[in-house]
């Protein structure tokens, strides 16, 4: 299957070049534009170094590292980023006058063709696309990041997005291997990250509580639940742990989980809770070593998907 | 390093099971006693078809299959299993009255050494601890099953759980290549059950409010969150999800975390809600092929766990 969309990157930090190389594996010619202009040759180091990874993991569809290399260029102007291009995704800084801009300059510049996608985490499409000519065309698709390597894409669509523009972008992202999670309509947090939020409360109410340690709660996920996780999502793992499936599992187990639920609301990030969690973080990890960690952690996000290409394969 | 514990299983289900691996790995002798005579025999050949497939991917400490095989025995009454057992891993139904019973026998019948673990999800070990002239030797232990694939154990002593008693429990259970996540002290909802349990809230909500199938929620997980959380917790995922580290983390989206806290309370896994999931999962897996299912699911787990032996022996 030869892929020859046209793809324009606009803002190459790390969600833009991990989406670049998404695109570049699935075949697409993917142009690049930043405000800042040496990004995209920072990005291009950068992306270059990982693709060979990639390829000795079977992670590239088969294609050469240097013939992607190809499919990528930067411009100077937006304007010429834009030309032709059939789908856009956009990466710039999480702030909504931010966005409301370079919509607007999406709305005078891209083709009427074009799909115009934010990778934003903080903002429904609808803050930053109601005023546009082309908001019907506009949606959100929020990565995790790398997507390269974590299927699962939030696809997030305005009430005002057209039904053709979302099966358009779902299509596209399918055909570049993402896993759309698709929102029935828009709502400040997403999929991702309401099941991530949740988590998060939990882990810092356990260490306000006294009741465990930052780092118990750490390796109770990563020696723990995260294990299941990584290959069976919440309701499969419950459905495996009742002889009778999920309606068993909540019989036995329903009033338990059901009363412990915390009815005090959120609590604050902050304070001596803060320096208790921070704390055991700079212990393990100094800030000038955060660089070397996330590589470690990409590293191992290809190993698994590696491992996870070669179960799923099996008989 | 040679390890001659005596531990005595009550209760050989799922659960005494794979407990029982665990212990053999780790050199011990293992006592088994249940109610139904004839488990401890299904559960002979259970584990004598799971042990050469953990010898095949190094899971096994090098020592052989048969030679562990020969390491437990079952008896047929109480007493005779418990005798001379330094560890007492209790296994049986979820029942408070269930567990008080039988936790007065193990202070007539067992030695004044052994310490006496519950592996129960549901009851704090004051619910059936507290007349006991052996209490001070009593807590909990419970698993994610099966313990010899998931290290997180959560252990919660009593209040009257002696600090010899949580020592002790704790480095036997670190000895047989768990990890102890530690309660500071009793609380219903264990630290792996309360993780869990925030995440089914927000799992069943995400589908009640229309926003999300009950696939895509599992998808979100198992394509998406549940791969970093496989081999980095939730504290450190976000400290690594900012330059500044988690202080820099919250700085820049906790705000937004915070707002999406639910206020609402818990809602009930029942109704047509129940319908909908139950309906997702039987859709994918008749009731009849579930054994099946938990079969694969253990086979993962044990890829899993071998997979990620071998990333954490690279330099």
């Amino acid at each position: 299957m030869e892929n020859t969309v046209r793809v324009t990157i606009v803002g190459i930090g790390a969600i833009g070049r991990a989406w670049t190389i998404s695109f570049l594996r699935a075949g697409c010619e993917v142009r690049i534009w930043d405000q800042i202009e040496s990004a995209a040759d920072d990005a291009q180091k950068i992306i270059q170094a990982i693709l060979p990874d990639l390829a000795r993991n079977n992670l590239l569809n088969g294609r050469d590292p240097a013939d992607l290399m190809r499919n990528m260029r930067s411009f100077s102007t937006l304007e010429e980023a834009l030309d032709g291009a059939e789908y856009v995704q956009e990466n710039t800084a999480e702030k909504v006058e931010v966005k409301q801009e370079i919509f607007s300059r999406f709305d005078q510049l891209a083709g009427s063709n074009a799909i115009l996608v934010s990778s934003t985490s903080g903002f429904v499409p609808s803050a930053f696309t109601e005023h546009l000519g082309c908001r019907d065309r506009c949606l959100v698709a929020h990565p995790l990041n790398p997507p390269y390597l974590i299927p699962a894409v939030d696809v997030v669509p305005s009430p005002w997005t057209s039904r053709e523009t979302l099966e358009r972008a779902v299509a596209f992202l399918r055909l570049c291997g993402q896993i759309p999670i698709i929102m029935k309509k828009e709502d400040p947090g997403f999929i991702t990250i309401r099941l991530q939020a949740m988590m998060y409360h939990e882990c810092w109410r356990l260490v306000k509580s006294g009741l465990a340690s930052p780092e118990d709660i750490d390796t109770s996920i990563r020696e723990g639940l995260g294990l299941r996780w990584s290959f069976i999502g919440p309701f499969e793992t419950a459905d495996l742990n009742a002889p009778g499936g999920i309606r068993d599992f909540v019989a036995r187990f329903g009033e338990n989980l059901h009363d412990i639920f915390p009815t005090d609301g959120p609590i604050e990030w902050s304070g001596e809770l803060m320096d208790q969690v921070e704390g055991y973080r700079r212990e393990r990890l100094p800030l000038s070593q955060i660089r070397d960690r996330q590589l470690w952690r990409d590293r191992r996000l290809l190993a698994l998907a590696a491992h996870k290409n070669a179960q799923s394969s099996l008989p």
